[in-house]
Parts: structure tokens; C-alpha cells; sequence
């Protein structure tokens, strides 16, 4: 893959910095185990998670609202580069089929693990949209508060590893 | 990436073989200067073709009409497994944007390239769709016969080589 140079105008970015190892951080993201326990913000929950970590493999999971409604999101690994690089699209389900999201807006999550420091990660998460409505609408469901908390929740969950 | 079983409701398959290496249907299938003479169904034609051949780079392609219409087209590459299989998509664009067609319908391409015979190709291509009506669409657009008819003129391509 191309380095990927994220585009102001379509995507949004954040980074964070952590002194847990990229190692454990890979680990949070990538087991499903771990993940329904911080991807959603609380007093959301995730109540499931699937995940066949390959190219193609599915990438499933669902969020509960504090009322208990559910809402199932499925999507698809596109790269999955061990303990630095993860890829995943909600334009595809599991095996590159093409999904049409009718009333909300696809994009791809590019989500890297760099060392940082004495043996921590720069985490840098990466919202790809087909265009700026898109972005706009990613922006004001509040990508930048949201994917923050949960990143503080996964950090928390790095801690009894 | 698991083992990919279509779907008879949603994809569309076609099988074809021929004595020519899977070596060289793979070439000519991943290099831009022989896609244009083969890709579009004559007198139809490809102007031009841009290629990137690794997960996230382009897939791009124009065919233009025997009246001189260009349609242009993107895509991404999904797997790019050197001899064997070639993934790409029209749902992302290169950096494996999503991407947004208003009128037509997303697909996903599986192209397959396994021995056969006494040093020849079975050659499989399968179009994966979102749903049932897509498969519909792009049957009635013609897909046995236009496919069947460009890997009759890739492997005219190919004698070339």
C-alpha cells in the first residue's frame, strides 16, 4: 500500500500518544475479547464483536445504546499488518463484497501503531470518507470526542494485560 | 483472505481455459499496456489504464464507445497475489477511498489463475455484488458474453507476448 496522506478537506485524523507498547495497543484493537470491552463510549456498550483478521475477513461489530437499542455494523479487513498497521471499511462486508449503507455514509478506518518514546505508541486514527459531506456528517456525530474516549478506554484495558 | 464461495444469488462467475501459462494471462491482465488492447469488448476500445498493482493503489480504466464517448472508471486493488489471484473493487477508490457511484452499482472482481492441463490457465472471474439486484443489472449489461468476449482478445493479447 501507498503511504496514505490524509486528505483535510475528506478525512479526519486524530493521534494520541500513550506509554503502553504498540504491542499491547495492536492487541486491544484486534481481539474481540478486548474490544467489546472499551469500542463503544460508555454508557454505551458493545455487547459483540467478530473478527477474522485477514484481508476480506469480517470486521463485525455492535454498539448498545444506554436504552438498549442495538445497532450491528459489518465491515472488512483490507490490511492487517501485526502490531502496526490495521485497515478495515464499512464499503465492504466479509469477502470484499460491496455493501450501500442508504441513510448513512461509508468510510475506511486506517488506524496505525508507531513506537514512541521509552517503549510507548503514537496512536494515529484515520477517518477516510468519499467526500466532504461525508466528513462533515463523521465530524458533527462527534469522531473527535468519541474516538478519543474510547481510545482513553482502551488504554484502560491495556492496563490488566 | 478466506476462500471465496459465490454466491449464486448475488455474484456472477465466469470459467474459462486455455492453453496459454497462468504467467502470462496474469501479465496481461495487471499490465496497463496490454489492458488497453483487450480490456473493453471491440469496437468498443481503452484509452487508457492506470494500475498500482498492491492492496490501497489504483485500478483505474476509460473505455471509449465506437462513437467516442469516454467512461471513465476507478478502482482499488484489493489482493494483487502474483500469478494466481487479482481483487479489486469499484466501491473504494485508490487509498481504498470509498467512492460513491449515484447511478450504477458498486462490485467487487475476484480473478483467479490456476494451472490447467498441460501448462495451460482455468481462468475464473467473479463479480460479487451488494445484492440481488445488482447481479440482475449487471447481467442484463451483458456480463457472460462481454467477459467471455475480452479474455478471447486477452489471450489474442497474450500469443503477442
Amino acid at each position: 500500500m501507498t503511504d496514505f496522506t490524509p486528505n483535510p478537506d475528506l478525512d479526519l485524523v486524530l493521534v494520541r500518544t500513550t506509554d503502553v507498547a504498540p504491542e499491547l495497543v495492536w492487541r486491544a484493537w484486534t481481539t474481540p475479547e478486548l474490544i467489546v470491552q472499551w469500542f463503544a463510549p460508555k454508557p454505551w456498550s458493545t455487547p459483540s464483536c467478530e473478527i477474522d483478521l485477514w484481508p476480506g475477513g469480517k470486521f463485525n461489530t455492535t454498539m448498545r445504546s444506554p436504552e438498549g437499542q442495538e445497532f450491528p455494523s459489518t465491515g472488512c479487513i483490507l490490511v492487517a499488518e501485526e502490531g502496526s498497521r490495521l485497515v478495515f471499511t464499512s464499503a465492504l462486508g466479509p469477502g470484499f463484497r460491496p455493501q450501500v449503507d442508504e441513510e448513512g455514509f461509508p468510510f475506511t478506518a486506517v488506524i496505525t501503531f508507531e513506537p514512541h518514546g521509552n517503549g510507548g505508541t503514537k496512536y494515529t486514527a484515520t477517518a477516510i470518507h468519499a467526500d466532504a459531506a461525508a466528513r462533515k456528517s463523521h465530524e458533527e456525530m462527534g469522531f473527535a470526542e468519541g474516538w478519543s474516549t474510547v481510545f482513553d478506554q482502551l488504554v484502560e484495558v491495556t492496563k490488566s494485560l
